[in-house]
């Protein structure tokens, strides 16, 4: 009897010790529990962490294929983007906690922390209960300064997976509030959508950011002269698009680059305990689910000129310096292949596109209030798609594609059939727009599968400190992890 | 003067011996100079090379949340494919030196010589006036044994790269004299496609290589018996499919397997001066092409199966052992991501379908033949749809879009439209097969963008000797130069 009890007591207490063992695991574990994240070098004391939003493979390829039939003449040149010549290369798998098409909040959580979560779930755990930790607040609890640079809002899911835990990333206003207590060094980007909350009855985000000892900037002429004196700061930009973002850069003419929100970020980071920097370009996503390769392309060139930036600060600390670039997931199903051009590509047809389908839909919406739907002809049209896209060799079945949906975009939103095949056909989009850069995309060998993200495996380019690290075939979660171990936080 | 004329000539013998040296560089340069695939460590004796045609990220991807789906009922379960877990990846851009989508010709001569060529151009240069050496010759020359698998002909492009050289690759009758003359000795797979010519005027081939010392084999008993006192083989399948290839794997009833043929070519090659072996799973791509995604995504497992018997192999062999997945292109632009699903995916809804569109053709055939163009009604197809694919819950846009292509599969080819949205709506198959798998996909959260190949990067394996080397992003020649350095073959 003294014996059974002896064994009673101790298989309990073993039992009870593995319980609180796995009850401290951290909750979301990494899909491959296989890899090994762990850095046993001198750790990296500037990180630069480049996220494409909705950027994978087939659009870095389709960048260098654009690259190439504008500077060159012959019809196979191409030119590399220049993370793509870095020595390392890995490719990770980005599903979230409950799909396989993640989306920007649960793969942002990922890439951040080093946790998965649901789809809109913002740097907490499914059950959203569980706060994760960021490796940007990680950095700071460390020492070192931070950035956090975007072309969309501040608050979008990407750059805020890096500050707040949200059950939803449409808390924008609580986002907000944890930006403005977050202690990061530097913010740089669009605006906030919701800075005195939804109903906007609340005390300004930025006011209390104020108050956090940030100075807040949306002027450019005093953004160019901020130096590291200025302390914290949050630096919106001057002339935003839609959705408090910046233009897409086809757009962009005096305003602020991502590449120079980057090289103002390195001058007010830089510091002897160093720095980590996320910059996202992302409004690459945003076109791409607009199924608008060049100007999704173009916004990759962007976020290579942000790279650039990283690099000339790397030449000067090579051996103190990790540069990751990666994706969050590919948006689009996007292909360098279509069904009509079979074996060809005409990538020389796209370099004419001078403006973004945001802008060509202000052109449909105010001819809609000019002409209405009784006036429309497409033949007004013939001269502007030329000018704007370059696109003079329509076929009879394009003319008629384009007829229809101009039909479509002259009627009022809620006059518009919501079928399946309409929605097939145009999204949630201005319908003649969208029909316009799926004609041109498809002329030039592109083809779209999706309006939404699409779940297969995206790149993670890297080079510096531990960037040894970064190749094989791993999981979004591995990504976080990775660059936790290098950088020397967890 | 004197010195001026030492320097004159010092100057034109230097300019004379670099003039040289250029001219003794290869043609065909591999894209990415840079790139360095030379191994330095001991040679690998045994090599494997595995190359899925049509075979990229999207195609293992899906196949790893189909292998879930089947057997999970977690609807986030995937199964990893088996070399997806190599401890080595890299990506490798497939555009041909014509071509940014490659065909089979063009890839498979990088992937088997290091040289760029123009697309249906096999083992030669862009000129066809230069043969390319294939590793496999070399390895023949240096003496270990080779062997050429493949589950569709054994004159199709992929196997025909690595022992033939011809202008076209619809040059059957040549590349099969090739293959009588190649003195490999191992041939398993699926028939020839012009085995006395394209008139049936020729010698056999096959007698050809009978003379050649080969022994030929059409038999299965007589190949499960064989050992490798038979010498040298040529193993035709006993029960083939179109175009001379083996079944589909969801076809595939007491016919040998894709594991079979590579199980029965390690027993052959064995020998103590080492071999290599490539083994094509070649209608991954043809599924693709037809927008069939679970008949390709049974023959990526099928593939994966084959890869198993290599793996029992390398258990035995660690040390001398490299194993090498690729695919030569990606096909059909596959993605996982719909319009219609958007962030959702059902891949149990791939679960019930039976048979490969080729399978299900015939039964278009036999309906067309039965009850002609006036008689067709897709209610009779409706319990088939359901037996056959698990098609239950069709919509009415679905219905539409089958009883329209049912309409065209009734009439006889010459009488169906070629118009563009014709060919968008169907390629040149069956409309009403292949309007059931895109359904079918689209349900599931498949899209396809093209009936032809994509021009997107695509991923390599690698596990065993040299397997590091593999690693990062670089050319599909480099593929090959890689393996040869590994291989101690130049």
């Amino acid at each position: 009897m003294r014996k059974q009890g002896k064994w009673f007591w101790m298989c309990g207490i073993t039992a009870l010790v593995l319980g609180l063992l796995v009850a401290a695991l951290p909750a979301g574990q990494p899909a491959n529990a296989g890899v090994d994240n762990a850095y046993y070098g001198k750790k990296a004391k500037y990180v630069f962490y480049f996220i494409g939003d909705g950027m994978a493979m087939p659009q870095v390829n389709a960048t260098e294929i654009y690259k190439g039939a504008l500077n060159g003449k012959d019809p196979m040149a191409s030119e590399k983007v220049n993370f793509t010549t870095f020595p390392y290369l890995g490719m990770q798998t980005t599903h979230s906690a409950n799909t396989f098409i993640t989306e920007s909040a649960a793969a942002g959580t990922a890439l951040a922390t080093g946790h998965k979560t649901n789809n809109d779930v913002l740097g907490v755990d499914p059950t959203k209960t569980i706060k994760f930790k960021s490796m940007a607040e990680m950095a700071k609890e460390k020492g070192m300064k931070v950035g956090i640079v975007s072309s969309v809002s501040l608050d979008h899911a990407t750059p805020a997976a890096f500050y707040a835990h949200q059950p939803t990333r449409k808390n924008y206003y609580e986002i907000g509030l944890e930006l403005a207590y977050s202690g990061f060094d530097y913010f740089a980007g669009g605006g906030l959508l919701a800075p005195t909350g939804p109903k906007k009855d609340k005390p300004s985000v930025l006011d209390i950011a104020g108050q956090q000892g940030y100075k807040i900037l949306q002027d450019q002429a005093e953004f160019l002269k901020l130096t590291p004196q200025a302390g914290k700061v949050i630096a919106i930009q001057e002339e935003l698009a839609a959705e408090q973002a910046m233009p897409y850069e086809i757009d962009r003419t005096q305003q602020l680059s991502l590449a120079d929100l980057t090289r103002k970020g390195i001058e007010m980071l830089d510091n002897p305990n160093g720095f980590f920097m996320m910059v996202e370009g992302g409004k690459i996503d945003w076109a791409c689910h607009a199924n608008d390769a060049v100007t999704s392309i173009r916004d990759v060139v962007a976020l290579e000129n942000a790279v650039t930036e990283a690099l000339k600060f790397y030449a000067k600390h090579p051996n103190e310096t990790l540069i990751v670039i990666t994706g969050d997931h590919e948006t689009g199903g996007m292909t360098i292949g279509f069904a009509g051009t079979e074996y060809s590509t005409a990538f020389n047809k796209l370099s004419k596109q001078q403006i973004s389908f945001e802008e060509f839909d202000k052109k449909i919406r105010a001819y809609r209030k000019a002409v209405g739907p009784q006036g429309a002809n497409l033949s007004d049209w013939l001269p502007v798609l030329a000018q704007d896209y370059g696109l003079t060799d329509l076929t009879e079945y394009d003319q008629a594609r384009l007829q229809a949906a101009l039909a479509v975009s002259m009627l009022e939103s809620k006059q518009r059939s919501k079928d399946e095949h309409s929605y097939l056909l145009y999204g949630t989009y201005e319908p003649f727009s969208v029909t316009v850069t799926h004609i041109l995309n498809q002329k030039a060998g592109i083809g779209w599968t999706t309006y939404a993200h699409s779940g297969v495996a995206v790149p993670v380019y890297a080079q510096g400190v531990g960037g040894e690290l970064f190749q094989g075939y791993y999981d979004n979660t591995d990504v976080a992890r990775k660059i936790m171990s290098v950088m020397g936080v967890r």
